[in-house]
């Protein structure tokens, strides 16, 4: 066994760990993050089943279809199938019948259905939550990933503000975000790109479309790279050759709201507390209506992971949590602002992984 | 109600009539092209809700996230819901709790188990064979999109093949593909481009690498486009600047395997059928055992539709169903082709959607 399957050795212990203490002993993985995660394997399996059976004292099962091409490096047994097999009798082929079984939250239902129609356990319940705490105490090496693909998010950002010009559209932009990743060295985009000119800021998960640059417009990219296996994600604001006042006092608030929420990170404080210390200064200045989203989410080999930052979250950061914190101001047929940082937490507080300025800038 | 709504209304009651003839009196749509297919709404949810609840005798109900912004064109009725509020419990209060439940197959295992915990439903039924049927039978205005759809990858192969070069790399020529598309009209990809040289073409799922071209590769491309919401989906391989006789003999048997499974194919005519006849093939020239995978799968609004081309479908092509041919054959370590065109099933026999010439071609 090489160093490598030590690592995920370790890491399927630490979740089997936290399964045993919640009294499950068994669970199929269905995240092909979290499958990547806990053996190494990397499989885009489209509508195909691709899993991993952890069991308390048993040996770990990966399913996988005929298809994929594994890295050969793993210990971990595999099962084979092919498009026309009924996966899920294989995998109930596998599962303790007489205990309840934990099922991954993104499995899909027709996999589900189908274990609960073969009798796969006594009963089904979502333990995600196990995996992804584990998931989302990274470790030195993952917290060197993180910062390494914001460090390139950050040089990337320089290369985006200087494609804005007169006649340019966010379509034409955007589309030249995905090579200038990967002449920096990372693997690609962890998102689609959002390109906002205008109004259309106003929408957070708006499609770069045709729309022109036009002078008084916010400039809003929301963009992340993927570089070894990890994700980055950043928000910057600018305004296309000159700013209103309106936008400049909207542009203020928003970024002390990012640095408020970033201030109310740290071990041992509570994800809420963080959203509220954000949103109750947008909401002081009569924005409040206006920011309509939480304030942030983990991330990690996923973009979106576990561990949201909103005020339904009373759980507490732990050092190794990376989440973003991206407050925002969305004023319908007017303009939108949004900045966002990732951040780290550590044992004795935090890390802003993003060190691109923050600072009101007119661009063009 | 305007006339788009009329149509989403008229697809609407095929899907309850569909499922009411099945024994099924309601049902949670989850799948967002099926969404899109059912009211013209289309939304990106990543990991948030969106869903539709379809009922015999109930009026539909549409249930999204504040983030999203719709089109406000749909006459459904829309519950909004925010991050922090229990998206399950909001669903199950509009169910009927006294009646089995239809559920779509990609709903996520969280929302499921969730319903189940409410007791939403008296039991739970994977329906959506019965949304994909509908969907399946493609219209009028459907057939012409799609033919519009891969008209427009036969342009963009001409111009792909045209990027193959000494000392081009994989990663290279696939970062251009979505721009072309986009230049010809196209949305853009409707899947990650393939990009294969040489040994890299017998794995059927080869990510774009930075291997670099070198004489007597094979240079497969599998590579698709979306346009008006309706996707392409073609592979040709091709060789650089000379080809074994082994590549020409296993070209050949693909071509021709293709060519046989088109050949069976037609309303009436079984799916297994049509992969058998291009398997059948395959095996007689001793190579079906490097034929890994089905013939082909359904395509639309989705690359990938219900509907598998495989030996274990024996359903029926009824008028209007589009599906892939696309046999292949893998050599570890040496190489591997595959040809796939779309295709169209009519009232009287079938349309290769694709006009992009099958004979071997060298380039370069």
């Amino acid at each position: 066994m090489n160093t490598s399957n030590n690592m995920y050795v370790e890491r399927r212990k630490r979740v089997v760990e936290r399964l045993k203490s919640n009294g499950i002993s068994q669970m199929i993985i269905w995240d092909p993050a979290s499958i990547l995660y806990l053996t190494g394997e990397k499989v885009y399996a489209f509508e195909r089943m691709w899993a991993l059976y952890l069991a308390d004292g048993r040996e770990p099962v990966l399913f996988a279809n005929k298809l994929f091409v594994l890295s050969g490096n793993t210990d971990v047994k595999v099962v084979w199938h092919t498009d026309v097999d009924d996966g899920a009798a294989q995998l109930a082929e596998y599962t303790n019948h007489e205990d309840v079984l934990g099922i991954d939250k993104v499995m899909p239902a027709k996999y589900l259905l189908a274990l609960q129609e073969y009798g796969a356990a006594t009963g089904y319940k979502n333990t995600s939550c196990y995996v992804d705490a584990v998931r989302g105490e990274k470790d030195e090496q993952e917290r060197k990933l993180m910062i390494e693909a914001s460090r390139i998010n950050d040089l990337a950002m320089d290369r985006f503000k200087a494609l804005i010009h007169d006649g340019v559209t966010e379509q034409e932009v955007a589309a030249q975000i995905e090579g200038i990743y990967k002449e920096l060295g990372a693997q690609g985009n962890s998102f689609t790109p959002i390109v906002c000119f205008g109004a259309n800021a106003a929408n957070p998960h708006h499609e770069p479309d045709d729309t022109v640059i036009t002078e008084g417009d916010v400039v809003l990219f929301d963009v992340g790279c993927i570089k070894d296996d990890y994700c980055s994600d950043m928000t910057r604001t600018f305004f296309y050759k000159t700013a209103s006042d309106k936008q400049r006092e909207v542009y203020e608030i928003v970024k002390n709201a990012n640095l408020a929420g970033e201030a109310a990170m740290g071990p041992g404080k509570r994800f809420c507390d963080a959203d509220s210390a954000a949103r109750d200064l947008i909401t002081e200045k009569g924005y409040g209506e206006y920011f309509t989203h939480r304030l942030g989410h983990s991330v990690g080999m996923e973009v979106h992971e576990s561990g949201d930052v909103s005020s339904a979250n009373t759980d507490k950061f732990t050092p190794g949590r990376c989440i973003s914190c991206e407050p925002g101001i969305y004023l319908p047929e007017e303009f939108g602002v949004r900045i966002e940082d990732l951040c780290l937490i550590t044992e004795d507080g935090v890390t802003v992984m993003n060190n691109y300025s923050k600072e009101l800038e007119i661009i063009g």
